[in-house]
């Protein structure tokens, strides 16, 4: 089969419409599908409107090889899907057995909690659908096929939907033969989209038009992305060629190789090398250390940390000298050389992240405006530090300089 | 005008479709069109390609009163926005002469750096579009009118569109009579979606089709939403009463009457008490803090925090007794409360919150599975703590946790 496959994601929602909730799904859904070499041509989303769901779908039928439907699968009157899809297909709804069985384990074994004559209504699906059972909650997930297309219906919950994506992939690929996708992308900090743009148009075009490179800017952080669709050993081998080619080009603003998450990546070294590191924030107020314990296992690698938002926490718990605070302000190097001395000592760590800056919307001055930040990542016997400036808003700006800060820490790390 | 005004938001970018990205855009600007009555009734993500663009803008045109575009405006050949609006409406690009200073004056005082040809390019629109400058950023909004359509093209960077969005709906108002939305929302915590459906039966029924409610579950919280279009006083105080009336039904469960983010509301609550919090964390490492940091002011009220991931940590800078880590094992009520005790003296607080837990994947067990938390919340005279489980993945685990810990201050607050 020639034929490229490929899926169109329909989230049903109310909340995503007016904006209450952020729709995190169809991007984790987006990234199972192109692993597994569907391109996702298009996403939709939804009101928990009957005849919008069904106009979402004819639209799609037969335009797309996979069909993945999300939410509205709740047992209260404002959810829908189930009811909407039993109309589309011209069925009844029937009791599945063993997604019966389910809502029963899960009401006595983990919710630890009496059914009520709701919840058995979540075993109920549109008669002819094949059921994939959610160890994670009460909604199946049901499969349905129409024309040339593969309907798969799930749950809204995120873990519950993060569940059943291994199945549904499975599912796919009895029926169709997926081709295989290659990405790669690298980080870049300290150059712009238009003036990176510029010292990689030749390259770019002698890539075109089998592999293509994406501009991902975000956080003061610049990704590259190159991806293609290979179909032999070769290709695969001109795409990492061309990939290394990039990273050359790129070379001098280069803060990472991979698409590891940087938190990850940290962890990964300090394991390699069973060392611990240990953070000393001010602007970032907690938000580094959160980084850090994301990922399962930092317990391995990171004693702890302190949030010194105060000059007085600076001074008493860091250990930050006060004629230093008042000589050269919080914000300074010598202040976050401090701050880093003293979480080394106090946690005992072998390294240490530390960070003061003004995140805005106030706090800023002509010689410090709002977005100057100092870092310092170090050991007890070699410290790098560094002047940021992000001209973002508050919340962004605390991501960036989170961000930046472990990208530094890795490069100290690899160095080391 | 009767007919009411409504919207589609588009979001082009090839990183939505490959899941790189998680899609903040749609929300805020869903937030923004709602809250000034205007309904937004499908979202849709495209790819950077101008056959998918053109054909996401033709299924809305006259369909929608308005059409918001956002993303593909960068200066590199990825992005084809901009052309692909001139094709549309059978026009040439043309050099804005706002657009351009604009451009200029962003090179020359914020970026501090030279402008190159690509930059220029950034002040090219579509020849007879209306501009709206974009002071964030060089790619102005631009805005077209399509049969009974409205059409907004704004850039993707997430600053950029929201400094754009207030000029966005002053000019819907210039064209569009706007009705009023009430959105009321409160939150409970400790019941099921089903249980609670079942309690409120009747009351939805009773409001319903003037004033709908939605279940909107996420995180160990369960928001509940009343929505109504209002056309008079009388109307806007009938859904108030609804929402009296579903406060009281709900009452054994709320946790907040208000939708404010409970960080904003701790926030402005130890303002207005001229009291100070700080935080000991284990197991959220530093999310509690980062959540009230995140809140700009808050270096009024928040000296700082521990994030104590190791035992030695909670020892060594809480003063938590080794031995009741050893009785009782750093997840339990004695530790959260010693972690309190330890983290009011030391950073000098009238009030603290501590936490401890097991977030998964690993380190559950039979007595302790994973999940299992502990809070404690209060000050030297008086302390709540509360062992709660969640049963979601490591990252919600932790969110969850953040959430109903800084719920458990608010309310200590509100009885204080």
């Amino acid at each position: 089969m020639k034929r490229s496959v490929n899926a169109t994601i329909i989230t049903i929602g109310d909340e995503l419409l007016i904006g209450q909730v952020i729709d995190t799904n169809s991007a984790f859904m987006a990234r199972f599908l192109n692993r597994a070499g569907i391109s996702v041509i298009r996403k939709l989303a939804v009101s928990d409107n009957a005849e919008e769901i069904r106009a979402a779908i004819d639209r799609e039928v037969n335009g797309v090889s996979v069909i993945l439907l999300t939410g509205g699968l709740g047992p209260t009157s404002d959810d829908v899907t189930r009811q909407t899809l039993a109309d589309y297909f011209g069925v009844k709804m029937i009791e599945d057995k063993g997604a019966l069985r389910n809502v029963k384990r899960l009401y006595d074994k983990v919710y630890k909690k009496p059914l009520n004559p709701v919840n058995l209504r979540q075993a109920e699906v549109p008669e002819g659908c094949k059921v994939i059972i959610n160890k994670r909650g009460s909604a199946p997930c049901m499969q349905f096929e129409k024309g040339r297309s593969m309907i798969f219906c799930l749950p809204g919950v995120p873990f519950e939907m993060e569940g059943l994506m291994p199945d549904v992939i499975t599912a796919i690929r009895e029926r169709f033969q997926l081709p295989k996708v290659i990405h790669h992308t690298i980080a870049t900090a300290g150059i712009g989209e238009s003036e990176l743009a510029a010292i990689l148009a030749d390259f770019e075009k002698e890539i075109a038009p089998k592999t293509s490179l994406a501009y991902l800017p975000g956080l003061g952080i610049l990704r590259l992305r190159l991806t293609s669709v290979v179909t032999g050993k070769e290709e695969e081998e001109k795409v990492n060629r061309h990939a290394r080619v990039l990273k050359k080009l790129a070379h001098q603003y280069l803060i990472s190789s991979d698409d590891t998450p940087v938190e990850e990546a940290v962890g990964k070294l300090l394991l390699k090398k069973k060392k611990s590191v240990a953070t000393a924030e001010s602007c970032t107020g907690g938000f580094i250390a959160s980084m850090i314990t994301s990922v399962a296992g930092a317990s391995a690698y990171f004693p702890g940390g302190i949030v010194s938002y105060s000059n007085a926490v600076k001074s008493g718990t860091l250990g930050v000298k006060t004629t230093t605070l008042k000589k050269h302000g919080a914000v300074s190097e010598e202040v976050v050389k401090e701050m880093l001395k003293g979480v080394l000592k106090k946690m005992k760590s072998d390294y240490g992240i530390a960070v003061s800056g003004i995140m805005g919307p106030g706090g800023g001055s002509g010689q410090k405006p709002v977005g100057t930040v100092w870092i310092a990542v170090g050991s007890n016997h070699r410290v790098d530090t560094r002047k940021l400036h992000f001209r973002f808003d508050r919340k962004r700006n605390i991501q960036s300089t989170a961000l930046r800060a472990l990208f530094m820490l890795k490069l100290f790390l690899e160095n080391e």
